[in-house]
């Protein structure tokens, strides 16, 4: 199962991709798409880079499904609303390939990577690069990204196991009740 | 010129195409995008019909460009958030056509639609089935992204006139001083 995690912005979206079997995870790609290249005042250029570059990473690494990280309304009301635009068009990028996607707060993601939520951005960085055994550390953005990958593949473990251990419940309450196994 | 206006939203997306030649205008299509057919909390799952949807008005009226209202802070953060999420759909949709988009606000739209910027949606309706000589008024999300295209119309005939004066008097300057035309 490959994972492809984004971390959305309007100036800088990470991204990062993990191969997952079972808890067993392989560092496969990250990075960053920048849209510094356009003036900062014109949002459909800006939002043309996002859409192209993700497309782009998605046609290159093949990922299964996606997760992207949930933002937060900010201080500045002008900063969610570009945000969420920003948000919008990696979605957007997503579902066009036929993506599946899947949404974790940053807080979700910093408990499962560096045991609280709370976490500063450069314990995921270490985190990140100890999990998947970089080489170095990752850029702030790409390490966020691969965090929310990373969460994406410990959610599908614990929901395995999960499914597992209702089905074995289930068969142990029809034993219990009748005897019968299904 | 064929102009498609856009009044996004996350539940109801308006469209309106109209053919405008200089200040003349002709109605081609309206209508609206819904995304209620998709649980409310599937983010994902409304921005791919959202994306789709606007890829078949694209697909199937041909327009030339498009414009797209400028949404604006709501009291509730939440709802800036997720209606910025919607209009950066709806922004990456168009991009993806390679379509060029002007933004206005909706109190541009108003001015120039009703003449003053506080025009209730009733007066919008009536005055959009009125400039386009339609046989009734259309519903409130498609008299809006209307509107827009309308406004899109003006914007452009206005900007022409302002240039060919500008040419105008760079040429009575050109001859003035020189006695060149250019």
């Amino acid at each position: 199962m490959r994972i492809l995690g984004i971390d959305p912005g309007l100036q800088t979206t990470g991204f990062g991709v993990v191969d997952a079997e079972g808890s067993k995870l392989a560092y496969v790609a990250s990075g960053t798409i920048k849209t510094n290249g356009v003036p900062t005042g014109d949002l459909p250029g800006r939002i043309k880079i996002l859409y192209d570059g993700i497309r782009e990473v998605v046609a290159r690494y093949q990922p299964h499904c996606a997760a992207v990280e949930i933002i937060f309304v900010n201080v500045n009301p002008q900063s969610t609303l570009l945000l969420g635009q920003a948000r919008g068009a990696a979605l957007t990028a997503l579902v066009s390939c036929d993506l599946g996607v899947s949404e974790y707060t940053a807080v979700q993601m910093k408990k499962a990577i560096a045991g609280h939520g709370g976490a500063a951005k450069a314990q995921i960085q270490a985190m990140v690069q100890r999990l998947l055994g970089l080489p170095g550390e990752p850029g702030k953005d790409a390490a966020d990204a691969l965090g929310i990958a990373i969460m994406h593949a410990h959610a599908r473990v614990s929901f395995e196991a999960m499914s597992r251990s209702t089905t074995l419940q289930r068969k142990q309450h029809a034993q219990f009740k009748g005897g019968r196994t299904y």
